[in-house]
């Protein structure tokens, strides 16, 4: 029975040592900004789901070690550029980059970060390959314009949530499936599958991240509530919201939109969500994205491969960090 | 004999168009950004020395149109992180991006552009064209950076502040030249002809750039002195620097490091600069690398186009604009 926990255990410091290298490789003043943002570590999920989906549709070993380091390294410079937009001042629990960096070399070792993940691609030859990886920057980018455009909209419907987070989180994973699939240069079906997996994986992932974020036993690094607090409607408040007695509703979506919301009042907000079972909903809406992910996975040839892309599908419902 | 100023005429507007066309096809959010900082006009230099350099190495006019097109796209992305960078006010004489959208959106619509231009370039299926905007995108970010983090240095040398604009600014013209050459399926020769020509080009661009920030008859649209006042060490200044009485020369530097000079004496500095030649004189400096361009220029295959880029030589030593 091949251990999906076995592999991260044995992938991640691969790729962290790719990464230390590759950025080595950076011109000077953009590598302490990687090299911090690389080194707050992560699950590193986005080079392995690369790897798991190329290994099962027959991808070259050595290519698919690269591409995963430049997703990795695509999605850290998406994280530099999003925690400037959401004033974060934490990443993983470590201080964010921009505050011990400042703003301006935070966006611009991102820039660099983002040229150096598409010139690994470039190296692979296949204009495919560079292709997937530049829709996934403008759609990334695009999604997190989105999500601060709509920041204390306390209007906003399910659908434009799902819209937003598609997106800012799902459309890397995608791409992150859809690489691998695209190296084992796999008919047009194999890469739709793939990209659909990725797909619904990621919008799925995004959900528990957001189901997480009420949670207090959470160990994502970040504080309890930190959506609400930023401005951003997620599931676990929209079904809250949609709980309240009518008036008490539009009162909070006043507040909520003026960011009149007290300390006091969030914090308990937040423990209602939880305690209220909403966040355990939320999870819930995700199932039925791992589902798709979990149909998706049908059409790729069975064998040990297929195997762990099922066990990441299960990785993402339970995870608690 | 081939006349540059009627070729800006005709194919400025073509650029404008294709550009408009493509930021049409970018996700929805993205477009009011990317349709503000390329609708602030502009030269379009880039595109057309990538029109100028393929055509004379016998390219296919389609891609050409295609790449200057990208090219545009990726200088009008780093503009608007740029203009974050050093806090711009206008740009082009028009509000600067972030100062009408926010920064987060200018952030993001800035990565969002660099994922179109690259995906503009991935369609034309030759890896040596990725690479090269990839590496372009990654060594620009650099020397942003590189400047950033020299402001207000006031023992920045002749030496680093030519790295700086090698990087921020000569790095995309160089890249302009090469996407030409390679799309014209050109030997290594010309390839590193129209690289080194593009290169040399550039920094004479940003020098001439520099010495008209000191003069008042400029119209850039950016007010005089600026460079001085954002904390920037540019060859004018330091040339003025370098002639003062080594006490005043000292006092200056730790009023230019601590910020400490008032409007009054910026003003007179900034005259001073202006009215003792050292912006003619950085125009002397440049004009060494606009030889080495003339120079690279020997390598191409004389005719039309050769004759248009020594126009183009002419015309960034001459311009006041």
């Amino acid at each position: 029975m091949p251990d999906l926990q076995r592999l991260f255990r044995r992938e991640q410091p691969v790729f962290t040592a790719l990464l230390r290298e590759h950025v080595a490789a950076m011109p000077p003043l953009a590598r302490p900004v990687a090299t911090h943002v690389l080194a707050a570590g992560g699950k590193r999920l986005r080079p392995l789901l690369t790897l798991l989906v190329g290994r099962s549709l027959g991808s070259r070993r050595q290519d698919l070690y690269l591409l995963g380091t430049a997703v990795e390294m695509l999605h850290a410079a998406s994280l530099l550029h999003d925690d400037i937009l959401d004033n974060a001042l934490l990443r993983r629990g470590r201080p964010a980059a921009h505050t011990l960096f400042g703003v301006p070399p935070v966006i611009l070792a991102g820039d660099a970060m983002l040229g150096k993940a598409l010139l690994l691609v470039s190296s692979l030859q296949d204009p495919r390959l560079t292709a997937c990886v530049a829709e996934a920057v403008m759609h990334t980018a695009e999604g997190e314009i989105d999500e601060y455009a709509n920041l204390r909209n306390p209007d906003l419907s399910q659908d434009e949530y799902l819209r937003i987070i598609t997106g800012k989180t799902a459309w890397v994973l995608r791409a992150s499936c859809e690489l691998g699939a695209l190296s084992a240069k796999g008919g047009e079906d194999s890469v739709a599958a793939a990209a659909d997996f990725g797909l619904h994986l990621g919008i799925a992932f995004q959900m528990v991240d957001d189901a997480l974020d009420f949670s207090p036993a959470s160990r994502t690094g970040k504080p309890c509530g930190g959506d609400l607090r930023e401005g951003k409607i997620t599931p676990p408040l929209l079904l809250y919201l949609n709980s309240l007695p009518r008036e008490e509703q539009a009162a909070f979506r006043t507040a909520f939109r003026d960011n009149a919301l007290g300390a006091e009042e969030l914090d308990a907000v937040t423990a209602a969500v939880f305690s209220r079972g909403f966040a355990r909903r939320t999870r819930s809406l995700a199932d039925s994205h791992l589902e798709k992910a979990r149909a998706a996975l049908a059409l790729f040839p069975a064998g040990d491969g297929r195997l762990l892309l099922e066990k990441v599908v299960d990785f993402v419902r339970d995870r608690e960090l």
